[in-house]
């Protein structure tokens, strides 16, 4: 099975790099050949085929190259640049490799790395562009995966696009994107993997970001290097922008010509005022793109191990605030939890853990009720506390905000995941309504 | 400013290779010769660089090549598989472009694509992986920008990864994650790029995939071929298997050491059973991974420009289902809609509108109250249609199922934007309570 010598370890660190078009001389016309011969097609390297038979269907037919049905001379590599052996003929390849320096052609010998100036790489195209994958070896099986997968996140762009592109090569001034536009992104809990595609695409192409308190450090690192960056979070601390002036901030770059992006955590949607900045835009004559993210207050479910839905305990969710217009204490939900067949998760409920158990002991809410705490969503420090509507100051303690407070019966139902984290399940007091915790 | 000679159009068809470590002479050492000799050093080729005297600080100091300080002369060439001319000097490329074939080495001018046999790619490498973009000379800055896209989008491997990827390399056995892996994912609304990146990563290594009925064309697209597609959907016309069935079924393949993909439309967490899943796994001492996605009642309001949350208008958002345990109409939630402070989301709503619009009516909840269905979302055919409460049989008419219907106040203060795709207004029957729909 194992017919090429071991190679050194760690792998040959190759050089990638582009081929001109050059003469391309393939011996063989066998299953590997036709690999070679489709390669070279997709590029515009002149191909020649010599073999002494086509032995893979790809051969037979009309073919855009010459093919020459005999036997291989050594003279057949005059003029040529490139010469792949594809036939498996070893003494071919040791012979080809020895002469290859005064004839000033690179090597290619199918499965004889040793005998190779270059490998062919896991390519994808789209246009003009073109993306190449190698693992110096290590696994081409592995290669084409990575190919496949970043086949996948290339944006969809059509011929005009990269037209344009060609047009504007000299200048330098080739921009991907329409300027002045403006993106406002959902930047999901935080880890760059939880962002969409679509979210990844966006933050790449920014020349101004107007980025949130909750935007994860992962995802501001994606940003271009020469991004201009500008801090309009809420937290203590840093410089503090009201609404109508980061509204000012993104009409002023966006009208400059500028790539503008709103970077927010989670879901725009959920209390993030997404619409509000979207109207204020339109009301300008600017048309945003809206990206959506996951939302905290589902990542932080799924964080805790949290079901929202679940058959027989919990038939829909509400997600409400327990912070609206700044700092002013949102208590309007508590009634509800009275009897609610739904589950409850409230954002920034974390500040306020004593008020609401405090107000919902007062509405006569069972504080038997199960409660979680998910906090530090997609950062080392994620910590789930599950307790009671009783326990919620104590709760509290043991975690950090950010975090979602989750409430009801599905909490009971929480399973210990890896991903979890920090999970800390508090004892149960007495009072307790124990059939909340029956599964 | 435009000294280089007009390329033709379409640009050159490359054929990217990765170059096996080669001796390479870099003349030169101004900022071009700099960023070609960190090209170089990232591979095992072996560099020298001959120049007049080091201009770029790379230049400057301790250096892990030879730098001989001094003119280049032509004899300098021999022995080298490759020449870089970073000078700038056109005679030069010109002089090395006619003696290459008889020297036999490979030539690359900086910013001199007529005397180049091959171009310098944006690279981007982790471990043994080389990942390069080139976009045959139309936009280098374009390449760049989309080389950082791809190394955004590669999984985050360590060094032992890799290290194993090598022992497997000669069996072609080299499977790039765990075997015998269960993975739950939320495919979201349909649309590629609505994907998370850890949910691409996912797909793209499955060898089974259990496949739910509104998980998107594009999604499904992207398994690898040879991952086995099982529709486990329980629309019309497929095979129907129970949820106790594919309980078995993911047993049975993660047990015979296959990577397991359970995909699921939206985000499997609203009403998607995949708790259900994952604690008959853990059961079963399979642990499971779990992946979210973008819910479709969130990227339903944002197709329909409707705002789940909005100052003044709803305070949160209920999500529920109108169609629990196979075929039962779920009403419960419908009496929530007297002086509810939120938006309502409801799933599954599209057959039952009639039956919606009647018990609302019969709990006395007004008929005036602004609702909207946003139907076949990411699809060509992804119709928003907004009216009230009363007029929900007829908004039916106007879409197809799958639709999620939002009722609410918000709904009055829906963007038109772009992405929203076909919007059909239904005239405001004059029963309407008209201060819904003032802004």
């Amino acid at each position: 099975m194992n017919t090429t010598p071991t190679r050194a370890k760690p792998p040959l660190r190759v050089l990638p790099v582009a081929l001109a078009p050059r003469r391309v001389l393939l011996v063989g016309a066998g299953a590997a050949a036709a690999q070679k011969a489709k390669a070279v097609l997709e590029s515009d390297c002149e191909l020649t085929v010599i073999a002494r038979a086509p032995c893979d269907p790809f051969f037979a037919g009309e073919l855009p190259f010459p093919l020459l049905c005999r036997e291989f001379r050594l003279e057949d590599v005059a003029g040529r640049d490139i010469v792949i052996n594809a036939t498996g003929d070893a003494a071919l390849s040791h012979m080809l490799w020895a002469s290859r320096k005064a004839q000033g052609y690179w090597l290619n010998c199918v499965d004889q790395p040793e005998c190779c100036d270059f490998y062919f790489s896991a390519t994808t195209r789209d246009h003009d562009l073109c993306v190449s994958v190698s693992t110096g070896g290590a696994s081409p099986r592995y290669a084409q995966r990575i190919r496949d997968l970043v086949a996948a996140c290339l944006p969809q762009r059509d011929a005009a696009f990269y037209e344009e592109l060609r047009q504007h090569r000299h200048e330098q001034a080739a921009r991907a994107d329409e300027h002045g536009k403006v993106y406002l992104i959902g930047c999901g809990p935080g880890k760059r993997e939880h962002l969409t595609l679509r979210a990844l695409q966006c933050l790449q192409c920014l020349e101004v970001a107007l980025i949130d308190a909750l935007v994860g450090e992962e995802v501001v690192a994606l940003l271009p290097r020469a991004c201009r960056r500008i801090n309009v979070s809420k937290r203590k601390g840093h410089q503090q922008f009201a609404q109508e002036e980061i509204n000012a901030m993104m009409l002023e770059h966006v009208r400059a010509g500028r790539t503008v992006g709103r970077l927010k955590g989670g879901d725009p949607l959920v209390f993030g005022r997404v619409f509000e900045e979207a109207a204020f835009l339109l009301r300008h004559g600017i048309v945003p793109e809206l990206v959506g993210g996951i939302s905290s207050f589902l990542s932080g479910c799924l964080a805790g191990g949290i079901p929202p839905t679940l058959r027989d305990a919990s038939a829909g969710a509400l997600v409400v605030s327990a912070h609206l217009r700044e700092t002013r204490f949102n208590d309007d939900w508590i009634p509800l939890l009275k009897d609610f067949p739904y589950t409850l998760i409230v954002l920034m409920a974390h500040s306020f853990a004593g008020k609401i158990e405090a107000r919902a002991r007062a509405h006569g809410i069972s504080p038997g009720l199960p409660a979680a705490f998910v906090a530090q969503i997609d950062h080392p420090a994620q910590t789930t506390v599950i307790g009671t509507l009783g326990q919620l100051e104590e709760m509290a303690r043991h975690c950090d905000k950010p975090a979602i407070l989750v409430i009801g019966k599905a909490v009971a139902h929480a399973l210990e995941m890896p991903h979890t984290g920090k999970r800390i399940v508090l004892p149960r007091p007495e009072s307790c309504v124990e059939s909340f915790f029956q599964k």
